[in-house]
């Protein structure tokens, strides 16, 4: 009834690490790593040096390996290591998100033609099992909205600008704490979380966008000021990844929210992850779970394995009825946005003002936007403002 | 590749109201609601009197239902028509969680027998898909321990008193807003937690245990001075449905816990259900969502109808290795245990103390016992003393 797992694993990181331990060191699953190919030949590691290759082919070529554990930081070679491993007839598992989100559908069909599982729990939300709920209890729920907090790095230094210290400062603590990389642009400028909403969002609603349709905005450009003015107001700031159906209308994109202590994701804080799923005929749900790090990225890699062993694959049912889902970017948002003059806000082209502040040398407007209308422009680059939803 | 569902539903109250306008006035899933029973014939309801009958054989020995939907009060009726509907090879979807803590394996090899599923997610945790997640996603996992908030009326009653009202006041707004019923006995007793605990225990661990092993203390006796130390301490009080896995030892029992801020559960607050799930290779999940009330029930039973298109049933795989896995009242616990005066509180048989407190009217002790030893002891009867477990 199990299938016996043989692995090849490609990256030996802390969770290839973690992972070679679990399944190599003890008898919870009928699955072993028989080899492991690494990009350096010079790393010390903690394991004989007989378990290691230079080569891709040992464990491509390798019939009597069954499954690829993809474990590697660079999306492209990544791309071409899954795509072999398909074509070969192998399954796959792996976390590496921008590759799965900038080739979703070709590396979709690769699985469907050989008839081969891809499965990647980790690639969102770390231990969080949320794919696995999209796909298999909400499926033919009408499903109306997700809501995620998907990338720890950014919660935490949010979180800790809650407390009231600066953006720098909480950067700097991220990184010491090794949830930043050393350079934090894919997670501070918002592209982790839009590709992590890509995935979701095919879970969700069936629907395949490329990563250069969803609006990313990151939390890079947050001033002293606009963390004042959210703690006057009682407010928390969270980087959403928000993809949303109404009617045929699908509207995705990832930005800082504003939320007040009623959303159930007011109290998901630090490296913490969320998950807020609503359907609509239930309620919201919360799924929490740490996401940065190598341990919960390591455990859902363990139940992508672990489901293997009993042929899981993901169905997409979703995605054989979605001719008549539009993807969007015409939604009306209710924001706040700060700058150093009233001047530089006019790049929102507000549809309606309801609040307006002039300071020395700072001043802010709230009031209704539209997204079509500003999602032109990369305003991660405009480090002079700061904008954020706010709550309905 | 879906099967059509042809619907007996027994109860109309709140939630087949609801479900019957979802499926009988919706195109969402293709199932009907054909025929209902009811009790009484005299209530006016809102849909014709061409849809009730008050003959349970109507539903029973009508050929062209496939499916029953028990949503009825009486664990003992309940029990008589799910069974029979098992027999005559009915897929039963229940909400009903004294009847299946009551009946378990006996139901589950009625199902078995006669090739039917039957599905309960609507008796655990509201609209949390908490059975599915541990019968899917944990299923080869080592589990080591699940920790619910699964009793509604009860967490509204406690977030009250962590916000300063008295418990008479607390449960008087509880039973006005209609989370309570007008004999809150099973609620304010841990009974309706304890008969969820012991389904929650069956998917994560396999093993059917009866009632009476599962030691039950709720949160009747609660005193103003036991919220004040809460208090004082930064606690916060939550009737925890609490089920460890330590090697083959298994532990399972409901008890008030005081809490601190780094538990997940710590913002669980009012009508919320939670349940914390720990396994051995990942880190601590939450799944959150609202547990009292008929929409979140109405949910997810209609999940459950929706899965039978597919034939979905529970495969209780953790059932096939139980063997070794022995249950216990064994172990040791750190409590905060207040009364009257100290020599109330002797029926703890302390192991160790640590705090002793006497005061003019009011005394407690904390320190650690072990349960095996007041396990005897119907609690909820001792109105003079409260308890609850304290962190570690």
């Amino acid at each position: 009834m199990r299938n016996k797992l043989n692995i090849g694993l490609f990256g030996f990181g802390c969770v290839g690490n973690g992972l070679f331990d679990v399944l190599n060191k003890s008898n919870l699953l009928d699955a072993t790593i028989s080899k492991i190919v690494v990009k350096s030949p010079n790393k010390t590691r903690s394991i004989g040096s007989e378990h290691f290759s230079f080569d891709k082919n040992e464990i491509l070529h390798n019939e009597e390996i069954n499954v690829v554990v993809e474990l590697i930081d660079d999306a492209k070679a990544a791309f071409e290591i899954v795509s072999e491993a398909l074509s070969r007839k192998k399954h796959v598992v792996t976390a590496n998100k921008k590759m799965l989100a900038e080739n979703l559908d070709t590396l979709l069909a690769l699985a469907k033609e050989n008839k081969v599982s891809l499965l990647y729990e980790a690639s969102v939300g770390g231990s969080i099992p949320i794919i696995r709920n999209l796909e298999e209890y909400y499926n033919n729920d009408s499903l109306s909205g997700v809501l995620g907090i998907v990338n720890g790095t950014t919660n935490y230094i949010l979180t800790q600008t809650n407390y009231g210290k600066d953006y720098e400062t909480a950067l700097a603590e991220a990184t010491a704490l090794g949830f930043a990389e050393s350079d934090p642009t894919l997670d501070v400028d918002a592209y982790d979380s839009k590709y992590k909403l890509l995935i979701l969002i095919k879970h969700a609603f069936g629907v395949t966008l490329s990563p250069e349709q969803i609006f990313n905005y990151g939390i890079r450009n947050i001033k002293p000021q606009d963390v004042r003015y959210a703690s006057e107001k009682g407010y928390r700031l969270k980087l959403f990844s928000r993809g949303e159906k109404v009617e045929n209308k699908l509207v995705g994109f990832v930005a800082p929210h504003f939320i007040t202590e009623d959303n159930v994701a007011y109290n998901v804080n630090n490296e913490f992850n969320s998950v807020t799923v609503e359907a609509m005929f239930s309620d919201k749900q919360l799924f929490q779970g740490k996401g940065a790090g190598a341990y919960p990225t390591a455990s859902a890699v363990l139940s992508d394995v672990s489901a293997l062993q009993f042929d899981y694959s993901y169905e997409y049912k979703k995605s054989n009825n979605t001719e008549n889902i539009n993807f969007t970017n015409d939604i009306n948002l209710k924001i706040y946005a700060g700058a150093s003059n009233l001047a530089a806000l006019d790049i929102f082209q507000w549809i309606e003002k309801e609040e307006i502040f002039q300071g020395k040398d700072y001043a802010y407007v709230t009031g209704i936007v539209n997204l079509k209308n500003i999602s032109g422009v990369d305003f991660n680059k405009e480090h002079d403002l700061f904008f954020a939803v706010l709550p309905e």
